[in-house]
């Protein structure tokens, strides 16, 4: 596919990561493409490791961002699901195989073959550049509607965030009410396990390394008790308590003191991926039939199932608006942690034409 | 409750773990309990372990056996499953609170006061006799039903190495038609999960650290096909290929490659409890939404559902058959895996009243 329309955006050009304006070209909208005015678009620690080649995988220039919401302006002639001037949202995903068992069943976050919105590979090589950016341009599989009563400058973070701990949850079966669950790590992932766990009925104990984050995660998010891991009698005292976990914590720690806080048949999922391998003692699982699962993302049927549960029940990021100028400061504070709990780029109302 | 029934089989005395002949006494046939006068007895590495003190839990003399296969002698008052004749079997448990949550939904395996049929903690501090001996009293609840048409000296390691085996399959909802699931380690609880898994109709692979046992899994145990987990050839072509893995090592291992071998959403267990912690990639269960699960044993009604599986679909153990004066040679050699699959002391035709 040729990349033709002109679009302009931030990019980090090396390792460095610094992110400056940007003139590119995208493709032309096509059949069953739909192209959206960006309004809106989160900032996800995966951009922080992408734009510094951490993963080396960058592929410079990286217009990062996957984590979008914005305004349909053009819609191809196939396109059935949307309209120009309909709300809608993109997250990781950008494309897949269509065809692969995953893909076939709804889960094309497992495609073997799906094109990530930023710094993802096109079929014919190019590279797709994120919602840091006045337009993309998206297959209409990979974009979701977004209902009215949505807060937009809250809805980017539900896109990545969101859709991951929510998939997390329901992968589980543990998206029925009156449950008990477990969050572990009260970041961008962690605050929205919080919410949609209420949401679903549940009881949720957030457990932390400190007690800095008790009466924010208590009276602010709702959550019904706090954990301190390094406390051993507070440990000791919940072993068998949960139902489920959900671990969203991507720093290396030790899983298998929070595996025996899970009752008989209990469930943690990791959902923030460590790069040192974890320590796991069998006996942990073995003694109670104990689970421990992944979740990655979330497939595109379960985005939009997510976006109208989060509309129904009100569930949306805390977030920190922010214009696309301050966005190196903001990616300096994120890699700090120093955010409550998502930075989102006002990018329709601060982006001007790179010169 | 007080032992008064006088009993007699083989002990160790010491952690030097050499049985010899043991007189002891049991507890009267009570209102809830069946007596049984034992034909045979399994050996599992469990006794192994206990008889050497290895977990320091060891409450000498210890009388070991809970494979026990045996016929009703005598039955309490209020006893309603079974009658004087009826063939039947006790396994890893016999006793539980019957009051917990565990217990309540049948999952007396995972009660916290579960009671051991071999050196376990009876209610009144006494410590509970297994099955090298010429009787067992156990409440009925842990009694099982053996049909008709069993093979009574194959049938004693069905009762712990082929309900940890069921259950942990019936656990991950793999105990279905048309599944591929790979056995790791072929040993006791190896050979009965390929059983189990060809009869639940499952394709099986083999999976095993040299191709020693390749035409002994496939042409006598019947499974489908033989993955040497050294061979990283092998390793590579097979990954994403299983649905799900029953790894039955209880040796160190490393588990991330075999991880990797399972599809979206694939599923291992752990049946064979490792002492050293594993080392676990976290990438590797959160690509493919993967699970990583644990069971142990079985409670009684799927202990009783496995024994009718069992008899219907003619699964048994391949057993060594021994007298009871070869046991302390039984044990060496289990120690040193010579056997195929399973020992079984041929309990009443060996076992002689201790002078």
């Amino acid at each position: 596919m040729e990349q033709q329309r002109k679009a302009y955006g931030w990019a980090a050009r090396d390792p460095g990561g610094l992110l400056s304006p940007f003139t590119f070209h995208v493709r032309e909208n096509g059949d069953e493409d739909v192209t959206l005015k960006v309004l809106y678009c989160g900032i996800c620690h995966t951009d922080l490791h992408v734009i510094k080649n951490d993963w080396g995988n960058a592929r410079y220039p990286v217009v990062p961002g996957h984590e979008i919401v914005g305004i349909v302006i053009s819609v191809g002639k196939n396109v059935q699901k949307f309209k120009t001037g309909d709300s809608a949202g993109v997250g990781f995903l950008a494309g897949s195989c269509k065809d692969c068992s995953n893909c076939q069943e709804g889960y094309e976050n497992y495609c073997p073959k799906s094109i990530s919105t930023s710094n993802g590979i096109q079929p014919d090589g190019s590279t797709t550049f994120g919602g840091f950016a006045d337009i993309v341009v998206v297959n209409e599989d990979f974009v979701v509607h977004l209902p009215d009563n949505m807060p937009l400058d809250k809805t980017g973070p539900l896109l990545c965030a969101g859709i991951t701990v929510y998939s997390s949850i329901k992968q589980l079966g543990l998206n029925v009410p009156g449950k008990h669950l477990g969050v572990v790590g009260l970041g961008g992932l962690g605050h929205l396990a919080v919410k949609f766990a209420k949401a679903f009925g549940s009881k949720v104990t957030v457990i932390s390394t400190s007690s800095n984050k008790k009466n924010e995660a208590i009276e602010h998010l709702g959550a019904d008790s706090f954990l301190v891991s390094t406390d051993a009698e507070q440990m000791k005292a919940a072993i068998g308590t949960l139902d489920g976990i959900i671990n969203t914590v991507s720093a290396h720690h030790q899983i298998t003191p929070l595996i025996f806080l899970l009752k008989t048949f209990g469930k943690m999922v990791l959902v923030g991926g460590t790069i040192q391998p974890f320590e796991l003692l069998s006996f942990s699982l073995i003694q109670g039939g104990r689970t421990l699962a992944g979740s990655l993302i979330g497939g595109m049927r379960d985005t939009q199932e997510m976006v109208n549960f989060a509309a129904e029940h009100n569930v949306a990021a805390d977030v920190e608006v922010v214009p696309i100028d301050y966005v190196n400061t903001a990616i300096e504070r994120l890699g700090k942690g120093d955010v409550k709990y998502r930075f989102v780029v006002d990018v329709a109302n601060s982006l001007t034409p790179a010169l």
